[in-house]
């Protein structure tokens, strides 16, 4: 895997010498992802050049650069682990607590008239406290990303990471919850016994079968939005890709021979998904027996990985094992969506040079195009629970957000989550969200 | 209770108009806490006027202001639920995501990276992710304030606020856990399932007796610090007060007889600190025998309110009943914290006026200058849990912050904080606070 490296170096002010130094890149066979001055004397400027690179590989490089006379070579990070430094998120007040008067009015003793009002009206709680704004990230640490069992405070930087995107992107709070056990039930209560502090939970990265128990228990226990993101975040995200794809390809996914390869938590949601929109058959592959069964239950036929590859129009692999899918593989005209992070099953470049009408990784297709505005709409609406409507509505917004030939739209733009939060609103007033499960 | 009332008027530009405005202010009997200009045109100025009133009082002054014909009045709002809208905390990014280039830094697949760090070298943990910068706040709302059995969520609004002042003072994330069970055991069960996502717990609010074995459990359980803030957060600033009232009365701590009305969780934690201190003599009374016995195991005598009003040099009340201390009770000299929130079990004022020595109550002896430290310190020091040690380093650096006459110093003042999280990081290094329990 290529890391972002960032080389801090002072070259002395001449003609041609910042040149010689992109010479060694060059040599190295390295790729610039950036070059940045942070300071300037009269006779040197200090870099910042950031070169994408496999770990080991800057030994040879640290010692080129070196080697010339007029290059001072400072030190190197890793960008991703400077970016990581001392957590990514923190809690903070909305206003400051800047006068003893407002200490007095959101503290002891102003606050107990809020609290009071509370007890009296339990609804005023929406408004006065942060509780609808807020979504637990609970997680186990047992499917992190593609990485596997590898324990809930190891997983900690994803559930950080998606907590800070609830903000950036929705204006919610995302708080992390980390359980380290395997056992479903203990995570039910666990989960069932702090739910009172937040408006929705967020299932994530546990891995199946236990997630399926676990959503369904949370499900019918409580009384505000459960989503396993893995299966259904995905499954919105996937699907609208797959939207998107069909009708550029001049193709309709009725018409269509869904392959799925991979049945855990990704893999059902989506099938799930595509088998409620009418696909015109849904194929499948695991190792697992129990998967394929559940898998079946859907409605979906299973068989091997080289059937499935001979006869499907559409690929969608969330198997977690990079390179899985061989290039003798791939057929011309063949849609494959190779999802597993951080590495995929066929590299989409090489997916496309076989014949591939489109392809597409993970990185593209990622769930943070789903779940902010998943919440914020059920949230919004006073949701108490998300529907396959609202799932489908968060689907069809994220394709028709896509620019041009793009698949899917930017995730970072802030207005395709306003949408996709508004489509979700809309069809959970709509639908049967609000009302008892 | 007094509430600040904020008015939102329009008064006619014309001189002497605002001073009639105050006029009818000063003949309703009514105190001006602010009056600030918000917008201005040619001819009128919209004002925001807050004054301090009891609740219903401002419908007479609403009239009263309608019938001069230079003003209008737009409304009235309640400053201190206005505080309160939307909620008062909420969980960000410590940068923004601003580029495709840093959400593939700090999510999928750069994140990737740091997890498998984390899962290879535990500690590094603390260096890449906020648990260790992190304090659960725990409450089931059992003891919300002064309030009583109100639930959790009801008491929402105070565990928000304690989340603020961690981050205002101390750079810490305060994080709401609310859980609305009355048994202890399932408190001590969900906490310590829960307790890998934080660098250590709060328990707050939590009634007695209930309060004690649910921090007893915790803290044999855990290897992070717990501290129950309405036990140990309360005496260290009651400590830190007691050591500079009797220092200016020229009276040492261990010649003097301090006698405890209510024998509750506060009362406890005092107790237990006070008992460690040396005072003279001991005397605590409380209606629950369950209470004294409790007390009296921490090497206390009890008896009335009545014989320790009469006996005692100093009184310190946490028993959530305003205005339990008698005028007639009150004897010359006497030094008196009524740290009953939000109403004392008598006003400071009347206790001086009737011959105190000194008088405080809880807006001033809050725990707000001792938690914010106290969990700081614990944190940088790597400790494991709360030694005597350090909770007695907080209190006398509290005591030598204070300025002038004050018994305490001013809570929003940063550097205070600092020294306490210094004072208690040094304690914790020297004590055996990081080694096994």
């Amino acid at each position: 895997m290529k890391i972002p490296q960032v080389f801090c170096i002072e070259v002395e002010h001449s003609p041609g010498n910042l040149a010689s130094v992109l010479a060694e890149v060059g040599k190295a066979g390295l790729t610039v992802e950036g070059l940045e001055a942070i300071s300037r004397t009269e006779d040197r400027t200090l870099w910042e050049l950031t070169l994408d690179m496999e770990v080991g590989q800057h030994d040879a490089l640290t010692r080129a650069l070196a080697s010339l006379p007029i290059v001072n070579v400072l030190g190197i990070s890793d960008r991703v682990f400077d970016r990581h430094e001392g957590g990514k998120i923190h809690t903070q007040p909305k206003a400051p607590i800047s006068s003893v008067r407002m200490l007095r009015d959101v503290y002891t003793p102003g606050v107990a008239r809020v609290c009071l009002k509370i007890q009296e009206e339990p609804e005023a709680a929406a408004r006065y406290t942060n509780i609808a704004r807020s979504v637990a990230i609970v997680t186990n640490g047992t499917a992190i990303l593609g990485l596997g069992n590898i324990g809930a405070v190891a997983g900690m930087p994803v559930m950080e990471g998606k907590a800070a995107l609830f903000h950036q992107l929705a204006d919610l709070s995302g708080i992390p919850i980390l359980i380290e056990d395997l056992d479903a039930d203990r995570i039910v209560e666990t989960t069932a016994a702090i739910a009172p502090t937040f408006g929705a939970i967020q299932l994530e990265d546990i891995r199946a079968p236990e997630c399926f128990e676990i959503e369904r228990k949370l499900q019918e226990r409580l009384s505000i939005p459960v989503l396993h993101d893995d299966q259904h975040g995905t499954a919105v995200v996937t699907l609208a890709a797959l939207l998107n794809g069909t009708a550029r390809a001049g193709r309709d996914l009725s018409s269509l021979v869904v392959g799925q390869i991979g049945l855990g938590a990704a893999g059902i949601g989506i099938g799930s998904l595509l088998s409620g929109m009418g696909v015109k058959e849904l194929l499948g592959s695991d190792l697992n027996e129990d998967a394929r069964t559940r898998f079946e239950e859907l409605g979906g036929k299973t068989g091997t990985l080289e059937e499935l590859m001979a006869r499907a129009d559409v690929i969608i692999a969330t198997t977690g094992v990079p390179g899985l899918i061989k290039p003798e593989m791939v057929r011309k005209g063949q849609m494959i969506f190779a999802l597993s992070n951080p590495d995929p099953e066929i590299c989409p470049h090489l997916a496309r040079e076989l014949g591939a009408a489109f392809a597409a990784d993970g990185r593209n297709i990622n769930n943070v195009l789903g779940f902010p505005g998943l919440f914020r709409g059920a949230l919004e609406a006073g949701a108490r629970r998300f529907t396959t409507e609202m799932l489908l509505a968060a689907a069809r917004t994220i394709a028709e957000c896509a620019d041009g030939e793009a698949l899917v739209p930017n995730p970072l733009e802030r207005a395709v989550h306003d949408r996709v939060s508004e489509a979700v609103k809309e069809a959970a007033l709509a639908s049967d969200a609000r009302g008892q499960g």
